[in-house]
């Protein structure tokens, strides 16, 4: 079944439900999924409606230019409509930590996810290895104070070249420029090791630990410029005790990154996750 | 601000979400609160709007006749729509053991809950004195094998006599008969003790502490003739190990149970809980 | 059956188990419960022993004296030895929010814990109603910016006079001062409406929902004279999604709030808890 | 630093941690970790100690011998003591599934765990190319109702000349019969797809989706005659709703399977899991 997804927003007003749901149904379409929230604090309307276009009256290729003229306009909206049968590119930053990369090379060889994984990115050559077993392009671009912009731009080169839809930071030791973000907005997924916003930065494990907290997190994230507090799309926890040691912590706290990276991703895919005002709304 | 909330569930069908839209918004009603579920398995089309009146063009009790000619028989809907101004009134039943009774009038008497409870009822004693101090009439109605029928007859008229809505067994022991409950369906709450379905029935604590779970739970269900198994609403956990005797495992499962009954209580008046299939849709 | 807790900590060292069970087994105690754990990085041993003193060689007034000069010399510890029959009185302090303090009366009226409450003390008027209910003195005792000297002095003073050994703050909205707090050092227990140390001081809730977190939680700990940063006793978390309201945060996070506090006072009471370098042991 | 773990029980007595700490302490060990468990109810007592052998005075392979003089036979005790050199062999068995085959081999091959690989039995062969890929050996041995007789002989046989200490089950679709366990009791590790005791058996995610339950689980445990009903490990869960289909169900539940199961790997390598009438002790 083909089928396309819709996200939207907008400033909240009488009829967009009607108005949306009547350019599908009187369209031929068959509404498989549909979810609203309306943020009555910023009076602003969201909604994702996702169906089936095999028996669609207006042509794939002219759907976005119908419903911008037909509905969007009228209503000012913020919106994109996604194609199922496009499968998007995921490039993938790490450094020397291989948690995530192993899980997410995992699922995608097994088809967990649509998706493609043209090429991995590293500041250093640790994890080579792991990108030949799984067949994948792996670029080592070292990053220094001196080469940052050069690299930046060797980064944005590969991903341009490789049309790279989205980007995972999978545990990826550099900061990122406001320049690069700004090529990825709400197309780059951190994922921090901790609870945020508790313990932004570095080291999360060790301030937890000299804490002394009964429970450590893991939290994904798209990027913005400011470090560690772009808008949060997924966290999760575990239970500590006084018995565990920093390693402890890092241990179970990788079983956490890797659930809440994947997580994010699989959203992300599923164009489950829409970004107003520096926050989330996910239509789990 | 006065408004009204409308459930409704019927065959999955092209356009339903547009005739229900068009009758809140031709009729001056704003949306607050809109969610919907498709079954797809099952082909069951499930919907919740809650709008303010307080313009609304069809007279308050006009309402309930209008919808059904200009919606709901088209579509066949099972329906029902909930005023704000009207407060639900709750029977709770009790044996012995107080922690749900508890926490349920403290929450009720801080007005945490927008519902009356006219009375509590319980076979046995043990808990008039709590009943008495929150000013809350207390009904001892012993139950015998021998005067199961005369005491649900009893309940009954006193269920009738104060009007009452739903119903909360808050960890009552007694078994009802179908008779009661279909006189309550999908409006009488239980408490169950356990992660069901595993457990059901009597001592679930011991069941666990013997098989040497990790983990505890309580559910709450609307419940049916058959024992433990309605339609469940909601279910927490806690974490356990080898340390906890099964005295811990009572108390800690105390907790889960104020809980989980505490919130199926809290969605079953905010009008959240739909019931289909012996199951439940909670737009949480 | 009548039983001793022994609490102790010390500089770790070869012998410390061996002399701590030798006094016991030797002066025929029976161990009912034992837990120990080393703090590899900070080099100290701590160690928590609970036996029945029915059959006890030593009297049961000369234990500690015993125990000082036939173990505790040698290790140089500090340990503390808690007898089951006397029974320990905590006050609690509250402003105006209810929750935790119907929790806890709740809990004390039905013997869940073995306490005394000899008083509630709170800067406003609004919960006497609630200490009336339960037959308990409440003091009133406003605090400003001027009189906070002298309120202070009263409060100790009522704590002194019902011989308080340890204060509940359940929610109570004013900073202690260092030298009441020197009064209750360790001894003090507060509940903040945080996942400490994200959001500490005022109106987390508030700063939660603004910033977007998935998940919410509450913190219980020692108060020390750096707010909110005492050591943790217990925390606990509640998924949250961008329908929830800064409302529904709140109301989610007061059932959070009374089961982390009661968390606390539980393993505070059952003496399974141990304060070392701003962090606590938890013997759980 | 070269260390040994002694895991014992034995009836309860006054006097036990005392002997045992005297061996070590008297001989030179360091205790590094120790734990202990009384179950009051059997009237079992439980410990484990782990403890540096640099300066031990004891010959390494007569520490055993004198364990069993000195200690153990004066309270009968069941007992056991690993080395921290040795490393055991773990043999992964598979069906068609391989997110759980993913998530072991990445932990392994990064050295996460202290444990060889030596080879991978399964009845199809769709995981070989994964076993491949990490180049471990895979053995591809079809069962039938004819062939399980001889089927669970080659098994045997393969595990003999590996030397493999234990079995993990990684979503191995075959049950496996009373003699073949007898060879690996309380050595072979399973992960059930439900939260155990609900759901045992096939398809738990098709049940769990019918029965409407608000959370999902997974169990690891050693696997006994009696299906599904061996000792618990470890269990985790994850909320569900009405919205997740069965292949929503699986999908969050695999997360589940790799976390719980690998838990219990590590739990069992770090010989933190005693087992005892049916029930485990893990000194988490």
């Amino acid at each position: 079944m083909e089928t396309v997804t819709l996200l939207l927003n907008c400033k909240d007003a009488k009829g967009i439900v009607l108005s949306v749901t009547e350019f599908v149904y009187k369209n031929g379409g068959n509404v498989l999924e549909i979810d609203q929230h309306i943020d009555n604090q910023e009076d602003v309307f969201f909604m994702r409606v996702k169906w089936s276009i095999n028996d669609f009256l207006i042509a794939k290729d002219k759907i976005d230019e119908c419903f911008q003229t037909l509905v969007a306009d009228k209503f000012e909206m913020n919106w994109q409509i996604y194609h199922s049968d496009y499968v998007p590119n995921m490039a993938i930053f790490v450094t020397k930590l291989n948690h995530c990369l192993y899980d997410i090379l995992g699922r995608w060889q097994s088809g967990e996810w649509e998706v493609n994984i043209p090429m991995i990115i590293s500041n250093h050559l640790h994890l080579k290895p792991i990108a030949d077993q799984f067949n994948i392009p792996f670029y080592h671009l070292p990053v220094t104070k001196e080469n940052k912009v050069e690299a930046e731009a060797e980064q944005l080169a590969l991903l341009k070249k490789y049309k790279v839809d989205f980007v995972v930071l999978a545990r990826y030791m550099q900061i990122l420029s406001s320049d690069f973000i700004s090529h990825y907005d709400n197309r780059a997924i951190n994922i921090h090791h901790s609870f945020l916003p508790a313990f932004p930065g570095a080291k999360p494990y060790h301030s937890a630990h000299k804490r002394g907290v009964k429970i450590i997190g893991a939290t994904s994230h798209y990027i913005t410029e400011h470090l560690d507090a772009g808008p949060i799309i997924e966290q999760e926890i575990a239970r500590v005790n006084h018995n565990n040691t920093i390693q402890d912590l890092m241990r179970k706290g990788k079983d956490l990154e890797k659930l809440v990276l994947s997580r994010a991703i699989y959203n992300h895919l599923q164009r489950k996750v829409m970004v107003y005002n520096n926050k989330t709304i996910v239509f789990d």
